[in-house]
């Protein structure tokens, strides 16, 4: 194993509470209409007069997009510069509001419970809220997951 | 409000139980680094030799791009055949195994509950279980999902 330098985030430095805030982050039409193409071809996140007729009313990212855009700020944020090992669950998905063209998403990322691994000294779980913002401070997404750090200890094993 | 043929998928379609399986599709190893260089750039997803340290213990595919990947399925198998409204909430994502360049992945649909809306009788709430599986016919990934559907009441109105 490789020793990591001690200034990286791990397991040791998540603690309740509020832990940052990233962004913003600029949402372009062309890219909904990119990620909907590949990923989510419906007429919602395709086309801004048939998504007129829709639940949406207008154009608007697909969740996953949104997921994938939060994602990128979490490894912009905090998560390249850590020990992150990954995870392995998603809880309570919430798509509260839709993501237009021109919105600039704001990521908040709370800490709500840390718990240190019983069987495996080199690793611990940080379950964190993430919520997402549009710039009118509306939230537009929140999640759950259970983010799995590596230990300053097993660092330095 | 257009009137949909009745040959669409409706809410009214949807009994508990199994209810489709979509695929195979072939995922490579382009596609698995381009969706990781745009939303999710972790080591794990980029870079075969660094993603040999890592807990997946090799090249493996962003949970988020495997979420993509099933909804594309999702769509091309049954949502744009259907009434479909969306979905507001994804409930228990569930990681179970890496995805590697060149799996083939299946999905399968099985339909736990479905409920009438109270209050508007143009829509419903069909509750889905979603499976990826790969080729060796393990699951890489779960989650369940409350779909929204038009009624075929709600369309012939």
């Amino acid at each position: 194993m490789r020793l990591m330098p001690v200034s990286k985030l791990h397991f040791e430095d998540f603690k309740p509470g509020l832990f940052a805030q990233y962004g913003p982050r600029l949402v372009t039409r062309e890219e909904i209409v990119a990620f909907a193409a590949e990923f989510d071809p419906q007429p919602m996140h395709l086309d801004e007069d048939a998504a007129r007729d829709t639940m949406l009313g207008g154009l608007s990212a697909s969740g996953w997009h949104t997921c994938g855009l939060m994602m990128r700020m979490m490894c912009d944020g905090f998560l390249l510069g850590s020990s992150s090992m990954g995870a392995n669950a998603i809880e309570e998905v919430r798509w509260l509001k839709p993501v237009r063209p021109g919105d600039a998403l704001t990521l908040r990322v709370t800490v709500l419970e840390t718990r240190a691994s019983k069987t495996r000294p080199e690793m611990g779980f940080v379950t964190a809220l993430m919520e997402m913002f549009n710039q009118t401070g509306a939230c537009v997404m929140s999640l759950q997951a259970p983010l799995i750090f590596g230990t300053r200890r097993g660092a330095a094993a």
